[in-house]
């Protein structure tokens, strides 16, 4: 297959692991005769820099004309003084509403290899095999009116019908392809949006008859992803309960540095990136743990171009090099000897 | 003293453990010679139930007669289905408008008695002595416009000025008895309410030199609280933002059943709950742990009455049964027989 893939590296050790990544895809388009083209953007802190925009229109044109994003990660000190509009996570915001990519899909799942980095005790999270799926382009980061003024401020959290039951059906769909079960996290409650959540999922189920659905408020979920993580399959919920709920769920299997994401919408296209952050204490030596960026290129693979077989490959790869007792800065422990991200790109793109 | 208790049982285990709580303030008040009078009014789904409002006038009147409330818990599956108005849940809001509460403290203390039941490794929580600081009164479940069609709904944060430095001085204050550290909690990269938010905390930090100060997003703040609770003194935040960070605080230490709360305003009058819920599916069967709701007695004459010798004696009485290895049917683990609330009571008012 030919595929053309937007690359935005982005701020601190985006760069570095996504150049990690990159390698990784061109072993496996020799492996398995596929021809990728990748065509780098800016985005983020080195787009206000370069462009004065975190979202160029130039970045724009380029994903529009590719199969899929590969992104690194966004942000920095350097640029939290700024303006509202050219910080670098505006980027992000823009280029998911932009493109309509609804979907923020988060699998965690324990990892035996390093279960005992985990801040849980391991029974709790041996078993955890769940995935977030976070309404991404609605709710309270992009209502308006959000405005400030000296003296007071306002966000807005809006929701409509539609945007709500697309999500949810995603979650449904996913669920049928795992374990049967969704949990449905809201604020019913206390908020009207909430309320208008809850009453679509109620009327999407009535279709889903073999899934198993829970309601959970945000609070509650809070709570139980610590003392119960395991009890979890697919987890559906708005945006910004999304973003606080998969960071806490992000760290319970001591993998932060493991996890992807995807960010779709129904046509397959989608952007995919590491969990983890931009990491501007770490950038630019050579320390940063590339397994969560070739993971999401895995994703990338398996979700937007249907390559199951390329897609386990490098996760395959990933895990044997951490049963290995391989790893990173980031993840040294007593007696292991961390690699580099160059060294672990090599060793991974060899396995593959 | 003479003091009059507004006592509000509410629903689920409310009434079992206010009734172990009332039953220890007495005791005390003996011990003390101090002269307690008790009245008693109706919230939640109980007041819902006998005045078709979970806010009667009636309990209004009560507490503003009274130096202080002493509240169980509201809710339960039989109201879930009620509008809005009648929702048990909404006389806890009401209430906290009315009396223009703004401030919620809720202290996270790792108790050595019972560390082994923290889903966190021991190591991790073992000295997290932590206070959250919820804004209680304003934001997203109080803004307007909130409401639903069958097509969208729109909740609205808001926040001005005002309201956002009367908080944060509460947590400064707070900090200067402590450790003298104050981590604020916002998404300040994204809300316009979160960039007020920051800037206040930035004005009044001026006037505290002594305070050690960290701005953290909350997605972060969610994952730092599992992954190095102890690193936290006191965390002030937004009304949302604290329920759900309050929430999963109250779980890592493995002693929900032990956490008193108060939500306060700066004349010293002031409502006092445990931070558990309702547990409709234990109501009533003598199994509920009043422990904190007897804490929450001690924060009651700590910090409205002024009683610091009280409280620390209802602390330590509690403080002592856990170390005698007793618990309630919440707490019991392999080889330690649970006590009865009633008996459990029994043992506190011998102790103190
Ligand atoms: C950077 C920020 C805007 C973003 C979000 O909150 O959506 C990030 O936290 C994430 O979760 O992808
Ligand atoms: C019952 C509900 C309205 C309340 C809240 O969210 O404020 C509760 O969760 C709490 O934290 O006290």
């Amino acid at each position: 297959m030919e595929k053309r893939i937007a690359v935005l590296p982005g701020d601190g050790i985006g760069p570095e692991v996504i150049s990690s990544a990159v390698k990784v895809l061109e072993v496996i388009a020799r492996r398995f005769h596929h021809s990728f083209e990748f065509v780098y953007g800016s985005i983020g802190g080195a787009a206000v820099d370069a462009y004065g925009t975190p979202l160029p229109d130039e970045t724009i044109a380029l994903c529009e004309k590719s199969d899929a994003v590969l992104l690194g990660a966004v942000g920095g000190p350097k640029w939290d003084q700024n303006p509202a509009d050219t910080r670098p996570e505006k980027g992000l915001l823009a280029i998911r509403k932009h493109f309509g990519l609804f979907a923020n899909i988060r699998p965690v799942k324990a990892v035996p290899a390093i279960l005992h980095r985990s801040p849980l005790k391991e029974d709790l999270v041996k078993d955890v095999d769940l995935v977030i799926v976070r309404e991404l382009t609605g709710g309270l980061y992009f209502g308006e009116p959000s405005r400030k003024t000296h003296d007071a401020a306002v966000d807005t959290l809006v929701y409509t019908r539609v945007e709500i039951e697309r999500i949810v059906r995603s979650a449904f769909d996913l669920a049928r392809m795992r374990r049967g079960k969704v949990t449905s996290v809201d604020k019913a409650n206390v908020l009207q949006s909430s309320r208008l959540w809850r009453e679509v999922v109620e009327e999407v189920r009535a279709g889903y008859p073999d899934i198993e659905v829970e309601h959970q408020l945000v609070d509650s979920a809070a709570m139980k992803l610590i003392t119960n993580p395991a009890a979890f399959d697919v987890i559906v919920t708005e945006n910004m309960f999304g973003d606080i709920l998969s960071d806490e769920a992000s760290v319970i299997t001591g993998s932060l540095g493991l996890l992807p994401s995807a960010s779709v919408r129904t046509d397959g296209f989608g952007l995919y990136e590491p969990v983890h952050g931009s990491a501007p204490d770490v950038a630019g030596k050579g320390l940063a743990n590339p397994a969560a960026t070739m993971l999401s290129a895995a994703m990338m693979l398996r979700q937007s171009f249907g390559m199951e077989e390329e897609a386990t490959a490098i996760e395959q790869a990933v895990q044997t090099i951490y049963e290995e007792g391989h790893c990173t800065a980031d993840l040294a422990g007593s007696g292991v000897r961390p690699l580099s991200t160059e060294q672990w790109a090599a060793r991974v793109a060899e396995e593959v």
